[in-house]
């Protein structure tokens, strides 16, 4: 258990931390030799005082009590929270969610934005790690790993979405957890329709344990795992043997955007940018007219170290439109028919232009810290696009 | 009651509308005749299918449902609506939410930023007018209003924080409307803690009506007063008799960020400007130091025009520093020391120290669209800081 934010997004991650199924351990090694990191998951923070004191508008001085009545973290495992409107399921280790669209949590279109529903996926992980009794002060850390001065850190994240909520609209968010080789834990979620029980949208997480002094990747303790591992299942919202690594980008990308500042408001716990924050640098770099007719689909994201408050950060993006042009990548849609091409049957031109025009549109991205001599890479990502469906005029 | 998002916040007022009790209905004819406006509060948009069509991650195809049965808006008025937590209050005409913060409600110092706390109140008075019956498609417009091309426009907005609830904390939100002259509307909040029944926040609007086809300010129809008048009530969360005008900066102001461009997650459904980001590019004029040492305890805005993705915007501000200095404007604090400071005794001198240590900070604001020949102004505001509370470290 013991998720999670994916605001504090990780540390360098030297080498790739996503197929950690079976090369798990190995990797591990790799990365503790190897990593250097400047980011943090939890470090020290200063928060509120833990009794504040101040004066009201009527001037006498008001003791507004202690985090603790305020936050009133659970100290035992619960079964129902009414304020959150959640509840544990799954025979007992999963948590659901009900939750309604706000109307600021929707974009232009009226539906969810991209940005609201990463929210939604790190409120919900949280909220379950404080139904269990698990959580400690902090992020996400359970009292064993606070013991051993470990924090979650996140190495891969995939979110599939079908259909966007609208404003208004009631959802279940479903999270469980998993084990991900011997040292790292999956975090799954299912977002479903509560009025028609449609899935809407799946995602799943891997996460591993930094040491928070030294900043290297650790073992998960014993202590740790008897907290965490009776809350892991086998159940998987995304289907894992599809992972494709994510090409690294350079400066022949398409399209940069350069000289991204983080701005105070971006700005987490740590002072470190948000991982919300990166994704829409990410989008940013995609032209106007394709966010426009379309919406993102799919989304993968490789972290390899963080991005603090000073750093100047660059956006690259790359379409794959080329390689689907020649039948290499999306072997499903438009392969047979483009190989059907040199029949040059009008029939057969015109299914393949149909299908190009539906085809799923994709990106390659990459965030990376502008160095002197050399560019850190901040995240890899892949995203991928569908036409939208037809818009009607709201008004009746 | 017919409210009310900011989101949507306003088009060109002229004159300031804010003192609306005794003179609205001269400042409407002034408004009427003068007006100018590129805005519109609810101009026709474009939305999801009514039949959402797609294909699952299966093949098949699947028909979602109508937004009807999605967003399931009332026809009559409801007493309880448990998804959002909310229910009529205020002998039948108020409003109550209760409200978890969630995690990525709080900044770096794990209070919930202003931001949160305003979408909050936009959220709430949507819902306000969600569970009344009233709630015609659209943002906060009801049955009446639409059949009349009627939109609401805010023309002014003063929220007041003594405290800033925490992350997890529970908070309870009020919000009630009254009249504001013949032909406005007053909507009002309080957010209070849920364990403590402290008071944390105070929150007052004022509203008006305008035709969405001829952007011209509109008395309100008596099929529109039959609908929200049964809701008003006296009840004001803040006081008015303080409210002093906002002076109009110019480029003579000590701060001013240029060149400010809306991207395109800032645009809201009518692909204008949404109010949050307005606040937030008046509050990134403010000098590092002040932020980081200090929590804005008060905001005015004025609003008089509208945003379009397209403007450039510039974001001036001036601190009150000099007339505190003077004694003219914080006689409640510091005027009295200085009076004394002739008698260069040093009690005197330490003790005019530690006041002006203490004083609120004010700034005047003035978001302005930069063009050829003169710049337009968005919105007029004032924040109010006070230092923060000491700090301690959050781990144990």
């Amino acid at each position: 258990m013991g998720a999670i934010t994916f605001s504090y997004p990780a540390s360098t991650f030297l080498v790739r931390c996503c197929s950690m199924k079976e090369n798990h351990d190995q990797h591990m090694q790799q990365l503790n030799s190897s990593i250097r990191t400047n980011g943090s998951f939890r470090s020290p923070v200063k928060v509120e005082s833990l009794s504040q004191t101040a004066t009201t508008t009527f001037g006498q001085a008001v003791t507004i009590g202690g985090n603790g009545l305020r936050q009133n973290i659970p100290t035992k495992k619960q079964l129902v929270d009414p304020h959150r409107q959640g509840l544990i399921i799954e025979g007992g280790v999963g948590y659901r969610q009900t939750v309604v669209i706000r109307s600021y949590e929707v974009g232009a279109d009226k539906t969810a934005t991209l940005e609201s529903i990463l929210n939604l996926l790190q409120e919900t992980a949280l909220n379950h790690v404080w139904m269990s009794g698990l959580l400690s002060d902090g992020f996400g850390a359970t009292h064993g790993m606070v013991r051993n001065d470990l924090i979650w850190v996140v190495s891969r994240m995939q979110v599939l979405i079908d259909y966007y909520p609208i404003w208004g609209e009631v959802v279940e968010i479903d999270t469980w957890v998993g084990a991900s080789g011997k040292n790292g834990m999956r975090r799954d979620w299912l977002i479903r329709s509560q009025a028609t029980g449609h899935i809407f949208a799946r995602a799943t997480s891997t996460w591993v344990m930094m040491n928070r002094k030294t900043r290297r990747l650790s073992k998960m303790p014993e202590e740790v795992r008897a907290e965490v591992a009776p809350w892991f299942i086998e159940k998987q919202a995304i289907k894992e043997d599809a992972q494709e690594k994510i090409a690294k980008l350079d400066k022949e990308a398409k399209y940069i955007n350069s000289d991204l500042k983080p701005k105070r408001s971006d700005l987490d716990m740590n002072q470190h940018v948000n991982n919300v924050k990166y994704v829409k640098w990410m989008l940013e770099t995609i032209p106007d007219h394709i966010l426009e007719g379309h919406q993102l689909s799919g989304i993968t994201l490789e972290y390899r170290r963080e991005c603090g408050s000073s750093d100047i950060v660059q956006s690259l993006c790359e379409p794959e439109d080329d390689e689907i042009l020649h039948g290499v990548v999306e072997p499903d849609y438009c392969t047979n028919l483009l190989n059907g091409l040199s029949l040059a049957s009008s029939d057969v031109i015109n299914g393949a232009l149909t299908c190009l025009e539906q085809r799923p549109i994709r990106y390659t991205h990459l965030l990376q810290i502008k160095g002197e001599k050399q560019n850190d890479e901040i995240v890899r990502g892949r995203t991928r696009w569908k036409r939208k469906i037809t818009t009607v005029p709201f008004s009746t």
